[in-house]
C-alpha cells in the first residue's frame, strides 16, 4: 500500500485493465468511514436530546459552539433539523452500504451512490448559504464554511464521477453484479 | 391518444416490447412542460427584481401571498433563496433536456433523471419542513404544504423509477444512444 499504489489505480480481478483512480477510490473510503461517528456524535446532536451523548461528545459541541459560534449547530432552525434528520435516517445506513460496496467492488454502488452525492449536494446548499452571509461578533464564516466544504465538495464529485462512469469497478462478464 | 393507450404503455420502435409506463411518461412530461412557466414567471420572484416580471405574474404573487400567507415566499430567507436560485440555475436548463429526452425516448435520460430527482427530493426537505411547522393566523399548512408537494412526489419518484430501470424506454441494440 505505498505511495506509487496510492497514485495510481485499483486493480481487479477479471477485468481489463478497467479500474478505480485510486486516490478517489481511499477518499471516498475515508469519506464515508470517519462519516459514521461525525454523523452519530456530532452532527445529530442538532436533533437529539443532548443526554443520549456522551460527555466527550457534549463537550466538543460545546467547544465548538463557543469557538466558532456556527450559528445552524447553535440555533437548529427547523429547516437545518430537517437536512440533519435526513442524514441520520437515510445517509447514515448508506455509509455502511457504501464502505462494504466499496471494499467488495461492487458496480451496484453506482447508481445508490449517484442518490445520495446528488441528495447531499442538494441538501449542503441552503446550509452553506447561511453560513456564507451569516454575520456575527467572533464569527468567521470562511472557517466555518471550511468546516462544511468537504461535506458539498465529496458527495458532488462522487455523483459526478459514478454518473460518467457506467461500471466504476470495470466490466467483467464472469463476475455477476 | 385514447384512454386505453393512456392506460397502456409507451411503444418502441425496435425493442422487443420494453416499454415506460404511459402514466408516468404523461405525469413526467406534464411536470416539466408546467414547471418552465412556474419556475420563470412565479418561482424567480424570490430571488430576482420585481420590475422583471410582467403585472400578471406580480399579481398572481400578490394575490398568492394574501390568500395563502406562503412564509417562505413572503420572506425570502436565505437559505430559502439559494434553493429557488438552483431551481433557476440548474433545474430550470435540465426542463428542456427532460422533455426532449422523454419525447425522443432517449435512454440517456436515466441517469440525468437520478441526478435531478434526488437534488429536487433534497430540496424539497427543509422547504417542507418549515411549511408544514409554520403557524401564523390565516395561515392553512395543509393547504400550502399541497401546493409544494407535487414538486417532492414527482421528482422522488422519477428518480426511484429510474434507478430501477436500467433502460428506461427498453433495449435495442439497433438504436445507438
Amino acid at each position: 500500500m505505498g505511495m506509487l499504489q496510492l497514485q495510481g489505480s485499483i486493480p481487479l480481478h477479471q477485468s481489463k485493465g478497467a479500474t478505480m483512480n485510486a486516490a478517489l477510490y481511499y477518499l471516498y473510503l475515508a469519506f464515508f468511514i470517519s462519516h459514521i461517528p461525525i454523523t452519530l456524535f456530532v452532527d445529530s446532536q442538532a436533533v437529539l436530546p443532548a443526554a443520549w451523548y456522551p460527555q466527550a461528545a457534549r463537550d466538543l459541541s460545546s467547544w465548538y459552539f463557543t469557538t466558532h459560534k456556527d450559528p445552524l449547530m447553535m440555533h437548529c432552525p427547523t429547516w437545518f433539523q430537517s437536512l440533519v434528520g435526513s442524514e441520520l435516517v437515510l445517509q447514515l445506513p448508506f455509509f455502511f452500504v457504501a464502505i462494504y460496496a466499496l471494499l467488495a467492488k461492487r458496480n451496484w454502488l453506482r447508481i445508490p451512490a449517484i442518490l445520495y452525492g446528488s441528495f447531499v449536494s442538494a441538501t449542503m446548499l441552503p446550509i452553506l448559504a447561511e453560513l456564507i452571509t451569516h454575520t456575527a461578533h467572533g464569527y468567521n464564516a470562511a472557517v466555518v464554511t471550511a468546516f462544511y466544504a468537504p461535506y458539498l465538495i465529496v458527495p458532488l464529485l462522487l455523483a459526478l464521477h459514478m454518473a460518467a462512469t457506467p461500471q466504476p469497478f470495470g466490466s467483467s462478464k464472469a463476475k455477476r453484479q
